[in-house]
């Protein structure tokens, strides 16, 4: 990710991964009592058991602790599944969709763009992918109107049966308001729909006044009948000031399920015996951080400040300085890791890509690649509406190579421009 | 898996995690060294940034040269995929051959009894689950007339694919000859059926005269056209002497796979990103350990020769038990880390069973674990041949509460005896 780790985090695994470690003042005390409060709940006291299908449970009682304070909203840990990755909860979960009816498939919306998780697995499982556009003009926001368009045009092929959204937004970097997601709740009750939300990037928000409201907690203030709506929602490590990818933690929250399909869920978990014991560690140090007091507590918020901060700096900077490009809008970076612009190309440009069988913004992409060394990844891989371009671009890398990257980005397009108005 | 974990494994891993604690001696410098190649292919040299979706290409070329030297025959790294334990290679593997054809499902065959990780994901995938029983009068080995008649019955109702083969053998506990191994080759060969050969027990072989051959070393023996048949090889690194199950190390290695189905299965491996990278330094470790010369060799060899030693003498002692048993029957423990005996029951507790509604092997194991505390699981979980009863019992614990726990199990059996004869 780019990212440093997080001191604490390494420690505690590796404290886990070799007990012997925890021996003498290598490590601060509140490391030492994370790993072996772990470690006390793993078979043989070790990483290397296989762990609960559903993840270890002192783990998942941390995850349900987390919540609970989060949202103010009791989470129970048997709703608690960690997982390898939120990728393989939201793999899991579609499954659970899979129901065909009436001869028909069954059918999940997801938004355009999207992250191609999401279209990968609903084709590898055979659900029919139901796009509904996001509102640019709006930042990105979820519109009633299209999600209504884009459920009764799906009718007609398959049976509708649930509703992505992904906030903070990947690749649109936009945080969703509270009001917005009220109202996608109430057309998810409406018409029936299983709720999915992507909370993966919840700790990372930039834009002033914005805030993470997680589907759940909404969902418990509007009252009956939407506080007892089924819901599941993802969270990982790989993303957040943590961005610990590789390690391969992450759970879903399932709330209200039917028992009998829970069941079936932890059934279809078990046949996969368990994610990474170490990754489950991972995803504890992320609800579980050091506290105020305990002696990693102040390295951990510096470290921690500072990757979010300059996570902001660099949401600024990658915003405007596309903004400042001709041709160019960009929405503001409000959240996540990504900024999503939409660019105009000259007709000369668009029939230059057509002669050399590309998609103009792919062309576009490509001629950035070659003549600067810079990959960004066209609208057409996460979506987008017919006959405008995007690309994604992460603000991930560190600030210096950022401001290189995005110099080198005006030059070439200026050349770009020059050579094809 | 109550096995000690070896200290090699666990100071490449925490050293992986952590790369201070390669300054100073902490760990001996084979240590530091397999922890610096691992890392210098990692994206930031960090475990925490996600690896190819295939795995890191130098922990797939030293898998690459692992299979080269066991088989004498060589491997290439592009053909070996690391995964999240061999059950996730296992079930991208069963995905492949998820093709309906005629408007009937693809059959696979999977020997009874079997491990359940085949039948659950069958199940799941909607794929037909042919059963063919191993010859338990012959060391549980392959009969190619119980074959042909599966594989006949099954085309009545499906178009079979594929040919599940698990050497050593779980729950069994046996070792195919190589001459069987030809025999199910050429069965393969003969029916158009892809070979999965789970192999994840290639380091347990307990019997005398008994050896690992794998599927692959033998079909290149065979010669032309079995050295071109596609196989696909399973490994773990949760089983052999080193035990890791948490850790989720695996691999699956395809050969002769046709490269437009190589495309998807990368592609489907690909949506999952990748898996845990700690978990593929685990699968480093069993790959390539400790060199004769090397700082750790000595202690490395102590720890696994005394593991595999212990293994050994626990799968003799745990057969040979059975088998003093009134109405037991078992075959020699000749790998792996299960025993299978075969028991016979009173007509009066098949009665019992029968007024409880249960199954017979279910009533006799509950009556075991209510009186004594220790659980066995019914043949029933594993499939059997109707009207035997069976159960799996694991060489795992120590050797001192195996004892105890054996003897246990003798005065219970004692008892069951006399209250039902």
């Amino acid at each position: 990710m780019g990212q440093v780790p997080l001191t604490f985090f390494r420690q505690v695994i590796a404290a886990c991964t070799l007990p012997e470690l925890m021996k003498g003042d290598l490590f601060p005390e509140d490391v030492k009592s994370r790993a072996q409060d772990i470690l006390n709940h793993c078979g043989g006291k070790s990483a290397g058991a296989y762990s609960d299908s559903a993840g270890v449970e002192v783990i998942r009682k941390h995850v349900a602790a987390y919540i609970s304070q989060r949202d103010g909203v009791k989470a129970h840990y048997e709703d608690v599944l960690l997982s390898t990755g939120a990728s393989e909860s939201v793999r899991s979960v579609l499954n659970l969709l899979n129901v065909h009816s009436n001869g028909r498939p069954a059918g999940v919306m997801i938004p355009i763009p999207q992250y191609p998780l999401y279209s990968a697995t609903l084709a590898e499982y055979g659900l029919h992918q139901i796009n509904y556009y996001l509102d640019e003009d709006n930042d990105w926001a979820l519109s009633l109107k299209e999600l209504q368009r884009s459920l009764d045009e799906s009718r007609k092929v398959c049976e509708p049966r649930g509703l992505v959204v992904i906030n903070p937004g990947n690749p649109t970097g936009s945080v969703l308001t509270e009001e917005n997601i009220k109202q996608v709740v109430q057309f998810a009750y409406e018409n029936k729909l299983f709720l999915m939300a992507d909370e993966v990037y919840q700790h990372n928000i930039y834009a002033k006044g914005a805030a993470f409201h997680s589907f759940r907690k909404v969902m418990h203030e509007m009252g009956s009948p939407y506080r007892e709506m089924e819901l599941a929602s993802f969270m990982s490590a790989s993303k957040g000031y943590m961005g610990e990818c590789g390690l391969r933690g992450g759970y879903v929250e399932v709330i209200n399920l039917d028992p009998e399909v829970k069941k079936v869920l932890l059934k279809s978990v078990s046949a996969k015996l368990c994610s990474s014991v170490l990754g489950q560690c991972a995803m504890d140090c992320v609800v579980n951080p050091p506290k105020p007091g305990e002696p990693s507590y102040d390295l951990f918020i510096k470290e921690k400040t500072a990757v979010l901060s300059s996570l902001k700096e660099r949401a600024q900077l990658v915003a405007d300085t596309f903004n400042s490009f001709e041709g160019f809008r960009c929405n503001q970076v409000a959240g996540a890791m990504y900024a999503f612009p939409k660019f105009t190309l000259p007709q000369k440009a668009i029939e230059k890509a057509k002669s050399l069988g590309q998609a103009p913004d792919f062309f576009y992409v490509m001629q950035l690649l070659e003549n600067t060394g810079v990959c960004v990844v066209p609208g057409s891989g996460f979506g987008q509406i017919p006959g405008t371009f995007h690309f994604r671009t992460t603000i991930l890398p560190p600030l210096e190579k950022l401001k290189i990257m995005l110099e080198k980005f005006r030059t070439f397009h200026q050349k770009f421009m020059n050579e094809y108005k």
